[in-house]
This record gives structure tokens, sequence and C-alpha cells, in this order.
């Protein structure tokens, strides 16, 4: 009987936050539309509920389309969940982020820089299916200077298969400062993830880690990912800071692959140093009950607000001697050569990208980021470029 | 020019009734998203529209997703029409349900169980594509202790396949008693399709009844199913009562399926009976003009109310001399077995399901299952067990 | 941080607009649903924005599936934009329509027939992948007299490959008179696509004229399309005139298909003649600032308003030697014939529409059409008909 209890539906369309992508080695050009959410939240009786489907999917994600000229469009639904107040906190039944690391909570739509850095969920979870969102139980609660977060989660997503395994995860922030311009950050994060391996239909499921090293339409390079099952366990460090306009932070996660009964695990670690600077002096907002950086409006409205950012990102994994295999798309134009995987004998990546965000308004952002990258494939180094653009308009 | 006339749209997103289901013989756990729905209505110049997206789709629903790790979902809208009032009722031109019985037309948010009986379109109609919602036109009308519905309908949803036949249905409601706490029911349902076989693209649209003697991630025995285009006929007879707390109710759907010409026609009858009761004191409220059960509201606004239900059901095919094929579903876990195909020389399943549900206030239900069916499959039973729990937030 | 500038979300449900299409030859009755959007636009800023999902897709327009039973949807979104004023008019960043023409800028709410006409993206742009919507700049203004628009896009929409090409376009309209029921529209406009032809994973993104000369469940000839990446370039001439209830409209359009270095273009024509008369007396409004015609209110809110319309469609590719392909959609009924193609000889359709429109009021509008169509293959003729219905809900 829906109609007796239509209280406080808060239809908060993200309208479009799409760009014009230049791939790399101006081979693989293209435009596309990076999410298109539709976000419903509100409240009834004391509960919270957030749906949020993203019409935009994975398909037109990473530039090669699956099916022919007319691929079919992937919904991935991102937060889809209840919620209620309990203890200090809240505790959330649904699909949402476990809690693993700060650049990985940040929301899309207030990132520095284009692609989230390696050590995020974007690479460290990288190497199979998506492992960004996850179907489970979390709880979040913000005590004087801490926020603690804890996750019990099917490893799985909306979108993706239903019997992946299983997994759990926590993460505690100590933030002494947390005043806007003014603060100091520190975080711990710890993830182990089991994996099911249901290779009956076809599929692996195993867990691992990745890095696109020159955008979303460039090469990426997977980096090792668990074998037969077994674990997948990664230790998050967090570390930021916020002085006036200026803002500092780095991460830094080990991922350790299990490789199956008997053989060595592998250590795969992913670290970043990122910092941004408004040069008309506004100062990103500190959340402190997320644990994350905002975005801010800008002192002008007139112009608007600038920052410039700037970011290295590495990862590497010592202990394949298999070595890695990397990923080219599709490239375009005149004569396109097709999609293929070369073999590399070494396992490391590492990514420069410099950005400049204009902050228009509170509504609408573009984006301009600059990439190069390197891998180091043994034989030869790669070392493509990018050049991305992105007009956001989110409210 | 969409501006001029923007009157009452109704969002009405129900955010999400999703469950963690245990699969049976303990081998299927997961969780999943049931149902996310987003529901439009509402009126203009006379005319009522209902625009229904359901973005969980069938893919996650029965467990085994068709692509591989990332499988495409599917987008089934369940109602989707324009009405008008016509004579003492309403006309309904679109996509509906067509009224084949009274659990089959109780809203999935207040149905008494997780799962539909087999004496429903999951059953009935289970045997081949999704015959719920068909694309047609509808009339109903509640006249005094009367509610009568017709439907003529093409034999396709909106997903499914463009050219699959016809069908036409009708059903008579007798309510002599109908106040909450005090009802008694009676209804008879006829439908009859004649599903097009256009075996040209690999499909087969034939009709036919199944039974998941376990739930939704259990095996699935198909009890038999129309051959050559024939007709599918459908006889339903419903009894339901009401006494304060207590609700008891019964269905009997006998379907015919022709077997194409010269050939002796099948009989599968199907039939349940449930009984429920609030330990809190509630009564089911009867929903007169739709001949079905709705949902009380909590008398206690702090600790809500609690439910108790109990359900046998059973489906039989005994013209059937090929017997019957039972499907069983890919386990999980440490040495998952794959999807499989069973031959079954008796064609006989029965359930018996037993639930708590807690309205915790008019917007959060939690459900509880334990299930356990029985198949007979001629040389050996399967009798599984399964337990499973929802929660649904609905507004 | 979504919830600061919640402003102006317009939940704008066009609910559902739905038809009845009974095939050629009686053998390809369906019913589906043409387009089930759902419309978000709004304003923050300054900015403007809209957002588009069409949950009906393309899956199930062309009456077959392309999977078995169950056909995976499609979602094609429309209109996915934001906007802002620039000079005397508006800049758009996003997926719209290039302006390629009247009819087919005109809102599938208020077209005359159920169909657009050849010389339309339904024609013109249909050899290829839908190139109906596409991703880019677009700007348009309205000064006096006239109505300017330019497009530069990446030659996909958003359910498309990413790397199809770039095009770009303009348009421009001189409507000395423009009042409701007195109309003079005189219009140019030019299109230039340069597609890339990415055959390594299959697919071909040629661009090319084709024309279903029995309505969208009938069979289609491909009268040709670019080869190796030529350009298509398309010149299109309107002429629109509205005298009180009549109203009368033309429109050219020439598309040259590039067949390679050393090869001669190919030249395809498509137009039509089209008119329309308002029995009770409305007068359609025209859109200065769109240079279409838009749908009228009944002057009278117990009957409505009936207009009677009637078209001639005409296309043909005389430069072709290799003869022309006909796409003959899969039959129905009791012996029903595969999905076939036929090689005609000769490269020439045409179509007679005569349609009656029901306005019943300004949200409901009940269409039924007459499609008598003719293609000469050289060494036969195929004439098939059609009679189609739909049922608009729109506001």
């Amino acid at each position: 009987n829906e109609d007796e209890n239509a209280i406080a539906t808060a239809p908060d369309g993200r309208s479009a936050a799409f760009g014009s992508g230049t791939g790399a080695n101006d081979e693989r050009s293209s435009t596309y539309f990076r999410r298109l959410y539709l976000t419903l939240k509100g409240k009834a009786y004391g509960w919270s509920y957030k749906f949020e489907p993203d019409f935009a999917g994975n398909s037109t994600n990473n530039g090669v389309a699956t099916g022919s000229s007319n691929s079919s469009r992937d919904i991935a639904f991102q937060d889809i969940y209840i919620s209620h107040a309990l203890g200090s906190g809240d505790v959330f039944i649904g699909q949402m982020k476990p809690f693993r690391g700060m650049e990985e909570l940040t929301s899309s739509n207030d990132i520095t820089l284009m692609e989230r850095p390696f050590a995020s969920a974007a690479g460290t979870y990288g190497g199979g299916s998506s492992r960004e969102f996850q179907e489970g139980i979390f709880y979040k609660a913000d005590i004087r200077d801490f926020l603690v977060g804890a996750s019990f989660f099917d490893l799985r997503r909306d979108n993706t298969r239903p019997t992946e395994g299983i997994g759990y995860n926590g993460r505690v922030v100590y933030a002494p400062l947390h005043a806007d311009g003014k603060v100091l950050h520190l975080g711990l994060s710890y993830s182990d993830e089991n994996p099911q391996t249901n290779g009956n239909d076809g599929s692996d499921d195993n867990i691992g880690s990745a890095a696109a090293y020159a955008g979303r339409r460039g090469p990426t390079v997977v980096l090792g990912t668990t074998k037969d099952g077994d674990h997948a366990r990664t230790l998050g460090v967090e570390v930021a800071s916020e002085f006036g306009a200026a803002e500092v932070q780095a991460e830094y996660m080990l991922q350790t692959v299990g490789q199956g009964d008997g053989a060595r695990d592998q250590d795969i670690p992913a670290w970043y140093v990122q910092a941004s600077y408004f040069l008309t002096g506004e100062s990103r907002p500190y959340k402190k009950g997320e644990g994350v950086f905002g975005q801010p409006k800008p002192a002008s409205s007139s112009h608007g607000a600038v920052e410039l950012a700037l970011r290295y990102d590495h990862a590497e994994n010592k202990d394949s001697n298999a070595g890695c295999d990397v990923a080219i798309p599709a490239s375009t134009g005149a004569n396109p050569l097709p999609a293929t995987t070369v073999a590399a004998t070494h396992c490391e990546a590492s990514l420069i990208t410099a950005g400049v965000n204009w902050y228009v308004n509170p509504a609408v952002r573009f984006m301009f980021d600059y990439l190069k990258g390197e891998n180091d494939r043994g034989f030869a180094k790669d070392k493509p470029q990018a050049f991305t653009a992105r007009a956001q308009f989110a409210f």
C-alpha cells in the first residue's frame, strides 16, 4: 500500500558527468559518458535508504565495447542500502563500498583528479571482477577524533555473478585536526577476501591488483591475482593534511594474494602521493563522518574556483616469476590496431598525473588532466601519454 | 511540450527489497537484490498512468547469471499502463498481470511468505518464458460484494520476444464479508493462452508449469508444457478467510497443456493451503478493489508487528509418460558443482514453508523463511532445505 | 556533497507511448512499448541539464529480439546534456540530435504520423548503427526570423561503440511567418560525417541510408553505405507552411556516400510530402526556437481534437551497381518463416502513409496509421501493407 507513507523522497539526479578522453598515443580518442546517476534517498520511520543506479554502467567505461556495433548497456548500481542508527553510529544493509581507503571512499564528484589512484579499488582490486561495491552489512561510527568502519560482505556487486565468496574489512581514522583548512588525517584499514572460484561456467573470480597507467582508455598491467580461490589480504595506510588552500595526501596499500596450497603468496604494494592547491584560495571541506575531503564552494560567484593538482602513482609485484600481462585496447584512427595482450617479464607501473580543475559553481566542474605513465616490461619500456577532459554536473 | 501539464507525478521509490538466501543443501548461499523498483504514477485529465521499472530484472533472481563474471542486467518492467474509468470499473491499456489468482495478484511487498505458491504464475506459468506480466487490455470493476476482471493480451512481457501468441483471462470474486479482520473471499478464474512457437530463432514459447521446490536458488522441476503451440487452459479456485489476527487461504489451479494434434492433453494441478497469525494482534487489511490482502500497520510503534505463517504447496503431472526434467543450479563453496539437468520418471513436487515476519514499521519489513521441499523423482527422492532472509523497504 | 544544492529537479515522466502494430502481410502482428522515457531536467546556477533514459531501448523496437526467449533490454538515452546561454543562443555539451531536418527534430510525442519519414535519421542515417543521437557540442540561436544551429560530434551514441568517427553539421531556418496558424518555414541543413571502420572487432561503422517501407516491423531495404571509412555528406532542404487547421510540409535529403579511394561516390536522395488537417479546427503550434511544429491543445475538453494526415515517402540509389539487400524480419502465426535477407537488383522504395490522430486531451493521444509500401526489387515488386495503432501518454 504505497501511498500512505510517501515520505521524503528526494530525487537527486546527478545529470551527467561526461568527458572527452584523448587516448594514449593519440590513437584512442573518443568521448563517453562516465557516470549517469539517478539518486533517490529518503527517510521513513527512523530508517534511511539510498538507491542509486548508474546508467553508464561498465560497458562504456573502458573504451572497448563488448558487443558489435550496438553493445548492450550495463546498469551498475552504486549505493543501494537501508540504514538505521545503532550505538554511536549507523548500520547499513545492502550494497556500498567497504572502507578500504581515503580516495577510494571519496565521491566521484569530489575526487581531485579524474582517475582514482592505483592505491584504491580501481587498482588494488582491479585485477579481477569489479570489487568496488559489495553486498553486505556495514557499520560506521564517528566518535570524537576517531572514525571507525567495519564491513562484512558477499564478494559480489549487484551486476556480477551471485557466488563469488566472502570478505570482511575494517578501517580506523584518527583526525586530531578536522576543521576546514586545518586538517590532519591518519588512517589504517585492513581487508580479507576469500573468493570462490567456480570455474564451471568459465569464469574466474580471483582477486588481484592491476594498474591502468594511462587512464581509462590506455593499457592496463595485471600485476597479480589470487589462485585457486586463496585469500587476498590488504593493508592500507592513509596520511593527509590540509593547510588553507593546500592539501597533501598519500596512501599505501599492500595486497597479498594467495597462490593456493604450497605456493608462496605474492605481495603487491601500491602507493601514491598527491598534492593540490586552490589558486583562488578555497579549502576543501573535510567530511569528518566519512574521513574524506569534499568539494569547496567557489569564493567568487562570477569566475569560480581554480585548483591545481599533481599525483605520482606506483605499483609493483616483485614476487611473480611468471611475469605480467598487459592489456592494450584497440586503437582507432586511419589504420586501427586490434586489442592485444602483451606478456611482460617485469611487473611494475608508475603514473604521473597533472590536473587543473575549474569549479564554475557548486554544480558544475570542468576537469583537465594530463597523464604520463611508464611500464617497464622487462624487455622494453612503454611510456603512454593521455590528455583527458571532463564536464561534470552534480547537485 | 512537456512542461505545460506537469501534473501529479508521484515518484514512489521502493528503495530495496533484498535478501540473503542460504541455498539448498547449504551449497548455494548468496545474497542478492530481489527487487529494485522505481515507481512513477500520476493522473492527468482523468487518465492515470503507472510506470514501474524493476532494475533487479531476471538475471540476478535465479542464482545463476547468464554471462561470465559480469553479466548484463535485465530490466523487467512491472506495471506500465494508462487507465481510465469505464462503467463501474476501470480499463487499463499496457502491461500488467492478468487476473489469475489471489496470491499471484498480491504485491510482492505484501505477500505473506517470500516466494509465491506453486499455484501462481511462478509455478503454474513457470514452465516457459515469464508469463507473469503481459501486454494487453484489462478491465476491472468492483461492484458491491463482487469484483470482476477480464484480460485480453499478447503473450509477452516488455523484455521478451515480440511474437509469442495471444491469451485471455477472467476472474470473479465474491466477498460477502470484506471488513478488516472479518473476511470471506471466494474466487474463480479462467485463462486460455494460445502460444506461437517460432522455432526459427531457436526459441520455444510453449507455456507450462514448473515447481521450484526449495526457493529461488534451489532445484526446479518442469512439470509439463504445451507442444507445437497448442493451447494452455487454466482454471483457478480461491478460498480465503480472516478472523481477527488469523488468516487462512487456499488456491487450486488446474492447468491443461495441449500436446498438439492427435496427442492427449496433460493436466497439471497445483494447490496450496496457507495460514498466518499475528502474535501482536493485527489483522491484514482486505483490499476489496483488488481481491487480495494487504499489509497491516503495526499496532505498536516501538517494537512493530510479528506474524507467523505456514504453507503447504503441491503440484503434479500424472499424464506425462516421458517424465520430467529437474534443473539443478550450480553449487558454490570449496568444490562447486556445475548446473545440471536430471531426468525424473515421476512428475511431482511438494514444499513446506514456515515463516516469521517482523513488520518494524509501515516501511520496513524483515522476513525469515525455512523451506523443506520434496521431489519424488521416481527412482530417488530429493529433499532440499533452505533458509532465506529478506530485508524490505517500501513506501 | 549532494544535498546542499538540490535545486529545481523536475521529474517529468512520460509514462508510456505504446502501440499495437499489425505487421506487413498480416504475419507479424504484435504489441510493444515503443518508448518508455524518464525525463529529468532542471536548472542550477545558470546551467540547465536534461537526462532522459529510454527504457524501451532498441531491442524491442524492430520486432526481432536478439537473444532467445528473454532478450536483454537495451537502454538508449535520448538527450543527456548540460547547457548554458552563449551570445544570442545556447551551447549544449553532451548527447542530443544534430540539426538534420524538421521532422527529425520534432519530438516523438508531436510527430504527425507514427513513423518518421525516409528523409530523417530513421532513413537517411538508417543504413548503419544508430546515428540519431550523437555525443558532442551543439549550439543553437534564435535570432529574429532566423534560427541557426551547429553541431560538432563524436559519431556515437551512449550505447554504441566508443570509436566511430567524427561529424559536424549546420542548419539555418528562415521563418518569415511564425504565428500559430500562419507559418512559412524554409530550412537548409548540411552534415559531414567521417566514420572510422574499426573492423578489428567485427563491426562495421559505415554510414548510409535505408528505407523501412512498411513501418517498424516490416521489411527494410539498405540503399547504400560508405565504404572503407569514407565520408557521408548530406544536404537537407525543408519547406513547411500552415494555414489555420491545415499544414503542409516537405523535406528533401541528398546523402552522398563515399566508396573509398578511386571509387565513385553514390548519391541517395530521399524526400517526402506530408499534409495534415484538424477536423476540429485546431492549429499545430509552431516552435520558433526549434524550427518544428508541436501538438495543439484540443479546443473541446469533452471529445478532444481529430487530425487527418497523409504522407508520400520516396528514396532511391541509382548509383549502386551491386544492387541492394532487403532485410525481411521473421513472420509469426501458424507456419512462421525465419528472418531472411533478399538481394534486389534495383534500389528504390516508396511508402504511402494515411493516419488519423485523436488528441483526447493534452496528455493522451491515440494514433492509427495505414501504411502501403512498394519496393521494386528489379525482378519483382514487394507491396507490403501494415495497420498500426499507438496509445501515447505524455506530459
